[in-house]
């Protein structure tokens, strides 16, 4: 058993409808310092099988790599 | 007090990440009569104010008026 | 090909956290009236196989059927 | 201006109903050596003001502190 983290984000180019919501409420609380808000994934897996078998589940489920870019790191055995 | 539903969906044309993650899901389970899927959200608010005010809490936080329609529905005084 | 809307909701008990953040944020955006909020998702699909087939689309990825519950209403034939 | 990255995750023992949809998704699928799912969000936010004004956004938006652990790093000046 391992332990993967992953981190999906939209592809340069792709609009974020989480992020501009976020970057509309925190303007509209007085932060007018805010340049831009993205917002991700972040997927913490624990799961036999590699990370090959983990690339296969972003590519299937977790993401869509059409729009979405996503790295994953093996952070430990458990 | 009143409740509210609340249904927000991306206006037309907007790209919808989730819906496209979810329909690619789909095929992926091999569901290929699906033809699109958008994906919105589905809120309940229970609050005081009236209609006017919940109104006012999505333009201000929970829909992004510049990329998302919404339709608020009272549904009954609790 | 018809269209399907379905709606997502925790079941009761089951603890929403989307919810609970909007509530909270309402309430620092000054909204004291907000005695609750629930995020659920709302969903349209477009799509061959008739409502059985959708059915089956919530249970195995759409929803949760431990956790949420759904409900679809078929809208119109495309 | 200055970028950081702020990871939010439910805190232990808090109940994470996308990442547990997500998990049975996967097992649908016949990943079988799928263990567990947590799904957090990864925020990117380019912003004036410092790093305890995004402490700042985070209490009051990004995250919802009585639920969800979050970290935030300032990754690079822009």
């Amino acid at each position: 058993m391992a332990r993967y983290e992953v981190f999906v984000t939209y592809k340069r180019g792709i609009f974020d409808p989480p992020g501009a919501t976020a970057e509309r409420a925190l303007r509209n609380l007085g932060y007018d310092g805010v340049e831009s808000v993205k917002i991700g994934k972040f997927i913490q897996i624990d799961a036999t099988g590699g990370i090959e078998t983990v690339r296969e589940m972003c590519e299937k489920l977790l993401a869509n790599p059409v729009i979405e870019d996503y790295r994953i790191e093996e952070v430990g055995d458990e």
